[in-house]
């Protein structure tokens, strides 16, 4: 079957955009094609539904019915249509396949076995939902194991991150290619099932494709119109071909998903030279071939001992084999291997001429696929000396260092979800990424080369579409996004999937506090900063100036496993060259300011856009009270947490017998650990200025003062000891408008 | 202009639906309509727009630009379409307007203000962006305040309130009105602008609005082609009309709607004979009348003085005149307050003749109109002797629950994002809320009296719109959500929305802890809980066996004020009837089981699922190492925070001498307040069996109880003293797989 290859690769770029946009609903001409015959697809398809079968009954448990009717789907992607390496899974230009209805992944895995990726065994296979800890066949899809691109199970994720890695092919190849000479030039297949079409992420993922026109990606719909309720129509009766043509896609019908391969590879062979992104809508029946097929019955449950023995006779396969797959089923993927490494050894002849005619070009491209960096970031970090003396907010010190290093190094993909104006993100000389035919009204044109991205109002496909970006070969990139800190909320499901899957990106979220002002309480982030902390793998970094915000990148750039929240001020912030460091930014929390006497009273801790209050109150402290406080600042907990035990005592002081107290326009929740009382919000915001807000929710220092000399009177009065178990929340009376 | 009320109100119902599918670029009829000339609209408009940039030039900021652009649509809806009541905004059968695109709320404010409301004088008005303390008139709208239906400002969100009212009128109606008695009709406004078409949230709400076929929703949207970034087309270049009426709507074209009135009039008012949702594109200019209309540059800025005075004299006004409203303009809407009353007078005469005709009914809608159940709720809570005591799913104990609640009482409007099998939700004979037109392939059709809600997979969508249920009219719903809980990252801008405003609702939240098994880390919600712990004005409740589920559900439906997150197992748990109590549960956190001894060495807490590992604990405790441990039950943090300090130092004896520990699957943010140490999550979970995950994570009691034992014997030696800022990860060490 080997000629299948050239057979496959080289009608696709002639073939006509027109000839794919009707219904392919009558076979077209297969001879060409070099497609096995009608009945061995019947026949592989069978040992394939079978086998699916057969693992879900193990444990009587697992999600059967997907991958059951997408056999067809995958024959013809696995088999005939997809470019990649089953014994290199990481071949750089390889297509990417996601699968964004994840928990099908047994589809995935059982076709990763066929085609011949090694790691992939029966026995993995049979360890799906298993107690084995080794398994590489968990309920849905992870990206640490091989083969497998984005982790997967979220609905609507997938759909996002599959934009995500079309993106960053359009941006290499508009960045590397050059005529006669295509390095990168993989397409992104995406499977979908209903949810991932409902999913608001979805949605807003697909509009972008389609505004972007991004024509190497295929959205693969297994139409099966089954849902966990019910038939689908139960919650959806909308025009779904009619709404992806509305969003710019290319769509084509497939009516006979569940056996008729050739009309698939046929489809997903024509989306190569569409002009637009293309959308599949192929029938297909869940749990193709059982009693229950076309039913909620299958989704999610295993078929029954009987139902197995019926479906293998109906396969004529024999009931009492299990987990069988004869050798002429193995037969008919064995020239894949084979296939994947002539498409490496096209590549590499393909890298080696362009490294003759491009030597430059072909050295920086060589340290982007390593996952380097063509520049040296650290000297776009600015020194100390570069900050402004002049109150500044910290949303524009991050501006700054943005600008610099994604000026200079190609890394950088900067993106906003319309926060242009706000988020100090734009950088000189930006070139939007957009499709080089889109003529705006104002202007604002690009190409795919532009590393500036406008995502719309859109925070939560910005996120996941950011993943995919990172996921598209590790340090390729190093994606930003931008929004309020409020909207992380519309995000949180995306940004929660980069740190489990150890994803580097930059999230810029500015307005971070009460501070924002009269925009109100929609827009102050009480809690956001909450889930930050508590997501394991999150930096989040809350910086109190330009120093500081220079630790703050240094490190989220370090990070290289972990999304970081880089938290700023839309309101100006006093700068403390004099007390604030990098590298005590670095460390998460450190000792900003000592007493100004050799013993001290009490510890103050600040952090962020609060900082100003806390020093005022150290000041007022001395002055009203002759109280002598040293003050901690503290920008990250998650850092903090990585020190040594010995330097946070030195940094916290626990055993000297004096208070702490932290200053943060934020719930309480976390400051526990390290203090013993807190200013702190206990309801929701109000729309007011910035100052106004701040005083209103008693965070004036001659509001703060006060109840900081109290508590350090109790405890030289009754000892430290006092304080355990009984934390002081100074904001706890302040309950205001109709908040709780 | 008394006449043009019903002169307005009698057409409408007689016009054919088909009048106003096609564009309304002829101006239609007018003479019917009572409309005033067109120079009146004009004049009316010039001012309008003049006070709007006279209001955000006091502080040099605002949004100025969509209000300016809306000032025609605002006069079709607040002189001419809408029906409400101007003295008495909370009238029942009111029209519900809803700002979606929140930062134009000086549009609201301001047709208020000339429409007659009496709080909204022109001082009111002056206090927008002001420090004023008791401005009626936040950044955005807020629902405390008079003639707000709901607060917006978060883009998408108020869409979808809109549909929750749409859908909640429709379900009174059903259930309420009979031949000849309507005694509920009100249509449901709805304005959005780009960013509203462009989140996922709209874009679900929207799918469902179509599908439901809710015909007394109009979606207003506002279509003036700029948002922050630039030209809308910028991120967005879909066929919006096209996707609209895919979706389900039908879609009605306004070219001018700067300027003529009398069309968005008639195009609003055909919304009222649609057989669908209807979808108004009214093309418009931001800034309408300014040098730079049509820009970005209008849209979150003051015009700035200069700009001011051109604007007043292009449209022939005094630019030495400031918040000047002449007494023509007045006069122009002085009929309102008297129409408005007529409306309320026709209703109450309509709820007499209703009430001969239907008394038993109409006791109920008197109750429902209240804020009241028809039925007392506490008699469906189960006894204490009524639960199992066999090993059961808290999601299982929980749908008992929801089931004697909603079968009996027609207050509970139960939804759920496609996980009916899962979630435990459906009740007996339930009807499904559906358009009474729908057949759906699998037969589970409903109408509109139906209280069982198929959201579809859209988990954002249906927290949005069941906020808009629950903001209809305090009281009459308490809707329910459900889904697994750790998708309640991707509804989590809705939840809070819902906190934000006080609005009761109750969120099934199964699956809720990594006993989720097999599904895997995207399915375990590590730190989800964290933020409802952290977020004002939510009860997150984790009922440990069935008795706490009813504590739980007491607890959320005495919360008028709160949504209430009630956090279920999928796995079974170990009921524990001699030692779990509502009352307890009703206080947050209890004396769950002493120690088998007079004195104590160790308070364990537990929480939800993880009670059955706290209770082994204490018992191998005392087993192997002749430790009396006492147990703590900690449902909910928020309860318990309410009580008394001597309550909570009673349960949890921090003067005692004695260390606590606390057992929970989530990370340890938080239990620092309570506890000195912890057996918690530091990374993300792992697909395996529900057991084995918990022992994987170091959850077995064998894995515990020497570590607390340790705890004990430290501070045996050294004192409590000693644990001060030095909190205990008992897992600390474990490090697992990728997670960080």
């Amino acid at each position: 079957m080997a000629p299948a290859l050239e057979l496959l690769e080289e009608p696709i770029q002639s073939l006509p955009t027109k000839a794919f946009s009707s219904a392919f609903h009558a076979a077209p001409a297969e001879s060409g094609l070099g497609l096995e015959s009608p009945e061995k697809h019947q026949r592989v398809m069978g040992v394939f539904r079978v086998v699916i079968a057969d693992i879900c009954e193990q444990f009587g448990e697992g999600h059967a019915g997907s991958p059951m009717g997408m056999a067809a789907i995958g024959i013809a992607l696995y088999k005939y249509v997809m470019r990649y390496s089953p014994r290199n899974c990481d071949y750089f230009n390889r297509d990417r396949l996601v699968l964004s209805n994840g928990h099908a992944c047994l589809w995935q895995y059982t076709f990763m076995h066929l085609v011949g990726v090694e790691s992939m065994t029966m026995d993995q296979l049979k360890s799906y939902h298993s107690a084995k800890l080794d398994s590489l066949c968990p309920g849905h899809p992870e990206i640490e194991n091989e083969g497998v691109e984005v982790t997967t199970g979220p609905l609507g994720q997938g759909l996002a991150n599959a934009v995500g890695l079309a993106m960053a092919s359009k941006n290499l190849a508009a960045t590397y290619n050059k005529p006669g000479h295509d390095v990168v030039n993989n397409m992104t297949w995406c499977m979908v099932g209903d949810a991932c079409l409902q999913e608001g992420v979805g949605l807003e993922a697909l509009s972008l494709a389609g505004h972007w026109r991004l024509n190497n990606l295929c959205v693969i719909f297994d139409n099966n119109s089954v849902t966990c309720d019910g038939t689908a129509d139960v919650a959806n009766t909308e025009d779904i071909n009619m709404k992806m043509r509305a969003t710019g896609f290319n769509v084509v019908d497939v009516y006979d998903g569940d056996t008729d391969v050739a009309t698939v590879t046929n489809a997903l062979i024509g989306a190569r030279s569409s002009d637009k992104p293309t959308f599949l809508n192929i029938r297909t029946v869940i749990g193709f071939g059982a009693t229950k097929a076309g039913t909620a019955d299958v989704h999610g449950a295993a078929l029954g001992v009987e139902e197995v023995v019926n479906l293998k006779r109906s396969f004529g396969l024999d009931p009492n084999e299990h987990f069988h797959i004869p050798q002429d089923v193995y037969s008919f993927f064995r020239d894949l291997p084979g296939r994947g490494e002539a498409h490496e050894a096209k590549w590499q002849a393909a890298l080696a001429k362009y490294r003759e005619a491009h030597p430059d070009l072909a050295d920086e491209f060589a340290l982007r696929v390593a996952g380097k960096m063509a520049d040296d970031w650290t000297k776009y970090i600015p020194h100390k000396e570069d900050h402004p003396s002049a109150s500044t907010a910290s949303r524009k010190s991050a501006g700054v260092v943005t600008n610099a290093l994604a000026q200079n190094i190609n890394s950088f993909l900067v993106g906003t979800a319309d926060l242009t104006p706000s988020c100090n993100v734009a950088y000189k000389d930006k070139v939007d990424f957009q499709s080089p035919d889109l003529r705006t009204s104002c202007g604002l044109d690009g190409n795919y080369s532009g590393r500036y991205i406008h995502y719309g109002i859109r925070e939560h496909a910005m996120c996941a579409i950011t993943n995919g970006i990172s996921a598209f070969n590790k340090g390729t990139f190093v994606p930003m996004t931008s929004t309020y800190f409020v909207f992380h909320l519309y995000a949180a499901a995306a940004i929660r999937m980069a740190a489990l899957q150890g994803l580097q990106q930059i999230h810029i979220a500015t307005h971070d506090s009460i501070g924002v002002g009269e925009n109100g309480p929609t827009h102050q982030p009480i809690a956001v900063a909450a889930l930050w902390r508590a997501m394991p793998n999150v930096l989040y970094i809350r910086p109190c100036d330009a120093e500081e915000v220079a630790g703050a990148y240094i490190a989220a750039i370090q990070a290289t496993e972990t999304p970081t929240v880089i938290s700023l001020s839309r309101q100006g912030l006093t700068q403390y060259p004099q007390y604030s460091s990098r590298e005590g930014a670095l460390k998460g929390g450190y000792v900003f300011a000592e007493a100004e006497a050799e013993d001290f009273d009490v510890t103050i801790i600040g952090v962020g856009s609060e900082m100003v209050y806390t020093m005022q109150t150290r000041e007022l402290l001395l002055k009203e009270y002759g109280i002598r406080a040293r003050v901690v600042s503290f920008p990250c907990n998650r850092l903090f947490e990585q020190q040594s035990r010995e330097y946070k005592q030195s940094v916290l002081k626990p055993r000297s017998g004096k208070p702490t107290v932290a200053i943060e326009a934020y719930p309480s929740i976390g400051w526990e650990r390290y203090a013993d009382a807190s200013v702190s919000m206990n309801s929701f915001g109000k729309s007011l200025p910035s100052k106004e807000t701040y005083a209103h929710f008693g965070f004036a220092p001659e509001s703060i003062a006060p109840k900081v000399k109290s508590l350090v009177d109790e405890v030289r009065r009754d000892g430290i000891g006092i304080l355990r178990g009984d934390f002081r929340e100074f904001n706890a009376g302040l309950r205001i408008g109709v908040n709780h």
